[in-house]
């Protein structure tokens, strides 16, 4: 993709990613009717469609028909929601509202909450694995990085566990670090990778990419913890200052408001001088790192 | 694997797909140890290993090296127990007790549960996508297979949906059908199905072996129904006469103990006659299906 701006980039992608998730996701009218309204009703309940960017942006890096890699790119968007609506279940985070709009289990109750998470994550692994775009042992690559980031070491699982642990008790800035990167900065990074490995990334243009993307992870998610702590429900879509009343470790509690900004501002200046090494076909990704900047402003 | 015995088939295939559980699985004292303490608890916690001695005996009826398929056979078990401990969850059958020890649960908490159950389902893809015993195009298949088999249609998940939402109410034979065929056959036909495909069976003998599974699966739940009915809860290892507490339907209910029976009889020696055909190495898959029914007795 030449465009090297990154409002066109999203307005041409995201169209694109949720007609793909449309045809990915079993229709509401095929039985069990309600587990498959439960799953579409998380997954267009807006939301950025920033990993699914992430992976598209990657490819594009390498090659030029970003339209093959869409249906991993929306993957990556069902295992998000996914992890989304098992977190604000009643016995993990207990959010009553996710993107602006009840939660899953608030619309559903929580059997089929518990169900449609699985079944989104199934459906992850079982739409990649039926990806004859690419060649047999690049998809396997992919499923087994995909599965990884979901994880329990280093991974989605993982960070979630160690965040329920953390809530009320103090922890150090490297724990902090532990969780982030655990909870959130796999898949994104996950993301990047997948696309760039399908695209056809050499080792040393994929050793790049994995710096960039733990980069881009870490600061979004500080950024994702600025917004909570400034309140802007909004632009966050959930229950604004839950962090805090929950006693969670944060960026901005443990470094305060400004310091956590200017730690983004690094990170990403840094994410960019990583990538912009690859040449002009990673111009999208030098953009990419300062639009997750700007959402902190 | 030339046993024709099924008790010594059993005898040496349970310690060799534990032996590969214990290798697959976290350690505990990896971070976060409390869900890898509940991922290992939920899946050493008994369990006759019916899924991964399925898979490897349709493996053996291809090829002699059944070692070779053992992570499979072995993922197969992340994937029943995963769904196991989602399923006793009280937002769901809401069961105290699973192979005879308190439930995932009781034992560990709701949240932990949940988040074991997911590292199961996760773990079981990440496993078999590192399989590079086999060639690329076969495991792709198998993770294809494996994750429909788990999904929504016709598959475990859709199957406790429709279970759930049976609960209750009346519901014919064919219905029951559906959700037996959807919760416990797809994972159970889809076990044989994986190891026999790895195997090399050609598509007329996977012809046979797809319905052979279908067969066994329907048996092996009218069984289980059969077994909740007449209370042997040490057989069953959970609580028992549960099924008909909360009013679910089931094939005793329908259609009566002895006619369940008999019911099941009828089903294992048309599976044994569909199978029998392939020959020398299809003996212990016949002594499979005669094994299903000896439970019920």
């Amino acid at each position: 993709m030449k465009t090297a701006n990154i409002g066109a980039f999203f307005q041409q992608v995201v169209p694109a990613v949720d007609e793909t998730l449309d045809k990915i996701l079993p229709p509401e009218f095929n039985v069990p009717t309600k587990l498959h309204e439960a799953m579409r009703y998380s997954v267009f309940a807006g939301g950025k469609r920033l990993r699914p960017g992430l992976c598209v942006a990657g490819y594009s890096a390498f090659r030029s028909d970003w339209e093959c890699v869409l249906p991993v790119a929306a993957s990556l968007e069902l295992v998000h929601t996914y992890s989304l609506i098992h977190d604000d279940l009643p016995a993990m985070d207990d959010d009553d509202f996710r993107r602006g709009m009840p939660s899953c289990h608030r619309q559903f109750g929580d059997a089929i909450a518990i169900l449609a998470g699985d079944a989104l994550l199934t459906l992850a692994f079982e739409t990649i694995s039926a990806c004859d775009q690419f060649s047999p042992e690049r998809v396997l690559a992919a499923l087994r990085a995909l599965a990884q980031a979901a994880g329990t070491q280093v991974g989605m699982i993982g960070g979630q566990v160690l965040d329920l642990e953390a809530a009320g008790s103090f922890i150090d800035s490297d724990h902090l670090d532990l969780i982030h990167r655990s909870k959130t900065g796999a898949l994104i990074e996950a993301s990047i990778v997948l696309g760039a490995q399908l695209g056809g990334a050499t080792p040393d243009a994929m050793r790049r990419i994995r710096l960039y993307g733990q980069r881009i992870g870490l600061a979004f998610q500080i950024v994702d913890d600025i917004l909570d702590e400034t309140g802007r429900a909004r632009e966050l879509g959930k229950t604004p200052g839950k962090d805090r009343d929950q006693s969670k470790a944060t960026y901005p509690r443990l470094h305060g408001i400004e310091e956590s900004r200017r730690m983004v501002h690094a990170i990403v200046r840094e994410a960019g001088e990583i990538i912009v090494e690859l040449g002009d076909g990673a111009q999208l990704l030098v953009e990419m790192a300062d639009y997750v900047e700007t959402r902190s402003q």
